[in-house]
């Protein structure tokens, strides 16, 4: 299709559509998705909501309703610096932005950080949303390999030898799309990088809540006296992702500037979901729920790395995350899991191919598998399907 | 103070912060304020919204707290096309993006058309909102000067004769700052001049809802079967803006890229606030809703147009709006608005200076006055304390 009108030069760098309309075919009920990033929507707290958004407009429907400030509400900034605490980050809100969900975090710093044509290092492979968000600013990604315990410090010590890049982005647990998580001596050698090389880090940080097994580790930002990391976080996976709540913690000098920008892009964040989410996380009902994921989880992460054990060929390897909702398979290098889609979906399953998470176009023998958004007994049979389909093209 | 980080060049553009810091001082609860853009928080549907909130979480729970996709909920965007008929613009769900209120939707715009440097056509003055976001994108502004009946198209040919820009913002109806209204013959002219230019427009239109007074005219999108009409609406005045819901309407090649841009910027609007706000435009409740808030909105700008009859010297000149939020007040060359503002603070009363709303900083000698957000009592009291400072000054 031509275009009738003149867009910016970036429209023409917005990616994503190509996968998506692979995976539309997909979008049918009898599919068996490990496609999606979606949450368990039968664990959403609906009834606890319920509750929440009804005691918060009878009480405060004036300013529940009203326009506010662009920083975000005040008792949920409080309540983000007591969150960050437990993962060993020290804050005050005046180092909060409450945004529309964690990706309107990216597009954020992106705004403020790139300028066009401006190197911006990401891990290979990386979360396409952050990809869409960065192109957005017409970045120039340079590809960081990662090692089976994430980012490879030593590749990046070479690339930063010769790019002085905009920031590194990195998801250094239960990444998305590898499930890969970076242990806590790494992420002290992380940030003594991020300080010797006055790099600013992009820590995305949305699924360290639900970890379901293995001890916690602190947050790259724990080892940032420097104030080099801007750190994003997310309520989409504690609590729900249609509510559209994530933030961003960062030196106060950063705060201001994404507020700037933030105010550009849409005055501020919902005042109504912000309060009721506020009352949410005071309610004492938010901790013990994120147990009830965890465990939910734990199960069908299991039974997902049991089902390829037992139907996959013995030439195909995959992660085995503590948390979060993917896990990362890899073929051998023959099988082309682009090709393989549509094959799939006609077998009624579904997932996303590796192609999309790698700015370098590498990744073709790969697959992401969710296993946060289906019944245990359905991934069971959906991994059957997709077992027994990998080994007829092998 | 020095950055202690590199940002990209568009961050030294951000505006905005002048004027706000200098409104902090009016943000004392005894201090009548008409700066601000606040609608009247006591006609809030709280009640009504409470009801429904319960009931789509009851019914809904699941799919309401799920992600969603970027366009927004198809039944809104339906609703969305019958509110556009009455406006004058046929429109089906494809031509329909549901934005974080309309503010996101300027952001969106500025994303898929703005290239560094290029140039932007401006209505002299305009709302700083839009300054703000198409600055963003680093847009060189082309003010158009305006009449008492809103842009001079006569100035705008003489302006596309020597530049070729981006796109035309224009707020056509009870427009932010200055109340005016541009004329149904006039629109027409305006959408002839789109299509002999093959010149997009954005059509902000966030107030036509309130009209008070006078005759409806229809929107410039209805003389425009060529398609150059970007058609941005807002559900913050007429029902509230604490959700942040609003929309844009444009030829479905510009929403997909519209929704394109989105995905990468926050990728949907909430779930849950899009499906409510369905409901109560469902619920027949909406409509009668925004009569009463058209009626308190009609004595209140009477109000203070009365006042300033009353209390302002006969030197100053004011617009007599038929609806929105706002009027405009021009007083002789020699007052300086800015000037003025810490003296009516300490009067316990607040406006907006006219200068940032002009791109080329003039202004000095007007201000914007909000009459939606004081009770009729409050807009008589401050007004008496205003008109008395501007008297003492000249």
């Amino acid at each position: 299709m031509t275009n009738r009108y003149s867009y910016a030069r970036r429209v023409q760098r917005m990616r994503g559509s190509a996968i998506r309309e692979l995976l539309k075919i997909t979008e049918r009920p009898e599919v068996i998705s490990f496609a999606g990033g979606l949450p368990a929507p039968e664990l959403f707290p609906a009834e606890d909501l319920k509750a929440l958004f009804a005691a918060e407009l009878s009480e405060n429907g004036d300013s529940a309703l009203q326009y506010s400030t662009t920083e975000g509400y005040l008792t949920l900034r409080e309540q983000v610096c007591t969150i960050a605490a437990e993962r060993g980050i020290p804050c005050t809100p005046d180092q909060v932005l409450i945004t529309g969900g964690s990706q309107q975090a990216l597009d954020l710093v992106g705004k403020i950080f790139i300028d066009a044509g401006a190197p911006v290092l990401v891990e290979n492979p990386t979360y396409v949303g952050a990809l869409q968000a960065f192109e957005n600013y017409e970045a120039q990604f340079v590809p960081v390999p990662t090692d089976s315990d994430g980012i490879s410090l030593t590749a990046l010590e070479s690339v930063l030898a010769a790019v002085k890049p905009a920031f590194l982005y990195v998801t250094p647990t239960f990444k998305n799309p590898t499930g890969i998580t970076i242990p806590a001596e790494k992420r002290a050698a992380l940030a003594a990088l991020l300080k010797k090389h006055q790099l600013i880090l992009v820590e995305d940080d949305p699924y360290s809540d639900i970890r379901f097994r293995g001890e916690p580790v602190p947050a790259v930002k724990h080892f940032d006296p420097s104030e080099q990391v801007i750190y994003l976080g997310s309520f989409s996976k504690s609590v729900a992702p249609g509510l559209r709540l994530g933030y961003a913690i960062a030196a106060p000098e950063i705060i201001q500037k994404l507020v700037l920008a933030k105010q550009g892009t849409d005055l501020h964040t919902g005042t109504l979901v912000q309060r009721v989410l506020s009352r949410y996380l005071a309610s004492g009902t938010a901790k013990p729920h994120v147990e009830t994921i965890r465990e939910a989880y734990r199960e069908r992460a299991a039974v997902m790395v049991d089902a390829l054990r037992r139907h996959f060929p013995s030439e195909a390897s995959w992660t085995d995350p503590e948390g979060g909702m993917f896990l990362w398979v890899t073929l051998p290098e023959n099988v082309d899991t682009v090709e393989l889609l549509p094959k799939a979906s006609a077998l009624n399953v579904a997932y996303v191919p590796g192609v999309p998470f790698f700015a370098d176009g590498s990744g073709n023998n790969q697959m992401r598998l969710n296993f946060s958004n289906a019944a245990p007994e359905q991934i069971e049979t959906g991994m059957a399907r997709l077992g027994k389909l990998v080994c007829s093209v092998m």
